[in-house]
């Protein structure tokens, strides 16, 4: 594996599982390893908590230094395109910054979030990829436009924790939020979902509907009520419309789709997960995330089981 | 003791005071303890300059690994209000981030200024109680809406590093300011001073009185020449006004109340101390910061001792 | 060496250049130091790539404990004028936060650029120079309003890295940039160069001399072409200018000096260096950027060469 930037560079999602879960069970019985004298760049353009912090404490849980770099903030301002004549904003190109990261880290990680604005760009991966293209160390997605690949390793671990028999249902609702959000978790728990065995259902409204050559073997049920039925796992999550014309828009804020404790009543006593941040009572009632079957934290922790799996891996760490 | 919010968490502040000076003398001595494992989030809504960077060195002293974490500008505007219909501009709940935090660090100590608008929300401590509820591990005040304990345990520290008599008189003196300014720094002052054997006078113009539970069995004075009269130690502090009706405003910026070297002239040689960051010749002349008296860079150091000590003890480091 | 300000306190620049490859060599043969137990704040007042991660990468090299302060957006902003009444926007002054933190920390490295509108404050160095007057620990200068000798010493050990003869010739070539830019790296180049034995040119277009007291020995021409002929090495970088009615100011933005692959032709096949950012296209082509003879990355990689160099010498690290 030279990185980590979908589930495409896994070819054994369900053997990391395992390894990951061995690893962390290690790390809590043994302590953080020793310094490994291997580093990793951090580097972020969009807001992030449980992203941020679970890799800085995987790094340090295996003894590699990580270094934040907030870029927009810290840096300058990143020019992307090629051949470009660079008289306007952007004070530096890509293919200057990866090289030089290279050259002084072991691994970059990049967090960059669509733009929902222009879909052929984000779909296409224009920032990610270029880090990828210029990079001479492995790249790890920290979300990118259209994936989060770190979440859904983790969402994949944590139902691998939690489910009572060997085929669970899990279901992927769409639920309302004020703001356009992109499609880039969705997308990724799908992606993993697909490689699983799992009886996987995604439920949305009409217009909602995602790329097909991720939905993949999900079944679609645009009545929610119908998907709960018998579900193992609830995993709540809004996005922003895939399609061309509407693209990255809120075109429904459909209350109905909230998930309250009734609809948690459908299911076979289903876990209820979500990637957090989450909005209280517009994703989920405050009954389900305060209730006994919400795994949202222990969910949120394995972002760090996650997170050693892929840099033990990508900076072979012994 | 579990959290450190306040000089209440603290049995003993005397012996306290004891053992964080040895603390800091072991490790002037036998350099930085070796790594231990454990970890802590420092965690910011305001700036900082001494306390980020005490707590930082602090850790490193003690082998404690630190992740600094800017809340407001690296990641998501937190929502306080229970039972709240999130559709605003608020993106994560503190119940989510208090919860996913502990799980992933040893501690969280959270810096979150008063308001000055709503008296009520600041001293009922809203943001920090509401992390006190929702953390599963110690959570270390550095500066909330009413107090300071931090710099308070340091203050104490350093009044017994310079005092030369077994009871000295200890003078609290307001000073003028151009802005608003928190009472926490005085609250704490007079918190921990109530604790210490001290003669403990509170100075400041008529309008700017303080919780009167909190000032405890300071003498308050009005006359500032008279309660410098025979003072050990002049520790100067602007704050804006507590009464209901004038909360949080500035209702006096009287230049006559700066601190001179005549008005030092009339006290015992006192010690002039200051929590910094101190407005030059507006709070005190530079001719009394400039001074062989002033002890402020002093105290400042003291900010690591105190840090130290309070890690030392809640994540229980060896 | 009590501060590394400029090249004025490395007393042999050549032995350092040697020094610096050794060490280089050395971590790469035995990886990082041990833990040192020395400390050092690294403080930014404006952004940065390679400083801020090759001063953290040498730092953790060395077994150094590297804190980033953010002044501007974690701290709080600072006085620097001498007997201010400090009943302004500046809550600060730089004598505590300066003493402060030489008590905290082995040594302060500083970053603040030059305002560009006063040429006296920029050229008396105001800022750094406080640093320097009251600081107790070595202060390192990571580019400051008229100086950047940690990017000098890294072009230096880049030159030494890939000359062919004893005596290269050496141009520094101003080249177009849409925004006014500081003179501190051809400032700094040239006071190392001048330590050199070089034959070194310098060249740009009428109005953007800079200061004879730096060009020291460098043979000024004003014809692009005939600098270019026959050089080893083509420095390029733009600067503002320096004369006093127009300091500060772009008084060209002639894209005739923009390096381009027909004047490397002129060259005894020069190797092209640059310290990055440099705006592709408007500095130099890609087609220079991207040649066989182009080592910026490799340039940009010596900033933890000289970072680690003078790290060392000022903390005395074994």
């Amino acid at each position: 594996m030279t990185n980590f930037c979908s589930i495409k560079d896994v070819e054994d999602p369900a053997g990391w599982i395992k390894e990951a879960i061995e690893l962390k069970e290690k790390i809590e019985k043994d302590g953080p390893f020793a310094r490994s004298g291997k580093s990793i760049c951090l580097l972020f353009f969009n807001p992030s908590l449980r992203t941020r912090l679970s890799m800085q404490k995987a790094a340090y849980n295996l003894g590699i230094e990580s270094f934040v770099f907030n870029l927009n903030s810290e840096g300058w301002q990143l020019e992307f395109g090629d051949g470009v004549v660079m008289n306007g904003n952007t004070s530096e190109h890509i293919i200057e910054a990866a090289g030089v990261m290279s050259s002084y880290f072991d691994a970059i990680a990049v967090r960059a979030f669509a733009t929902l604005t222009h879909k052929q760009d984000d779909y296409q991966e224009k920032i990610l990829s270029q880090f990828v293209k210029y990079c001479s160390v492995p790249v790890i997605n920290m979300e990118s436009a259209t994936s989060h690949p770190l979440q859904s390793f983790a969402d994949m671990i944590t139902i691998e924790q939690f489910k009572k028999v060997a085929k669970p249902k899990v279901v992927l609702s769409w639920a309302p939020h004020p703001k356009a959000l992109p499609q880039a978790v969705a997308n990724s728990f799908l992606h993993w979902s697909n490689r699983m065995d799992y009886e996987l259902v995604l439920t949305h409204p009409k217009g909602y509907e995602l790329d097909p050559a991720i939905v993949g073997n999900a079944r679609v049920e645009y009545d929610q009520n119908k998907a709960f039925s018998g579900a193992d796992f609830i995993y709540a999550k809004n996005w922003s419309a895939f399609n061309d014309e509407v693209y990255g828009q809120v075109v429904s804020k459909d209350e109905s789709w909230t998930i309250t404790p009734e609809k948690m009543a459908l299911t076979n006593q289903a876990k209820f997960m979500h990637c957090l941040p989450i909005r209280r009572n517009v994703i989920a009632m405050d009954a389900v995330l305060d209730g006994p079957d919400s795994i949202v934290i222990t969910q949120a922790g394995h972002r760090i089981t996650s997170a050693q799996m892929v840099l033990k891996q990508l900076l072979n760490i012994k």
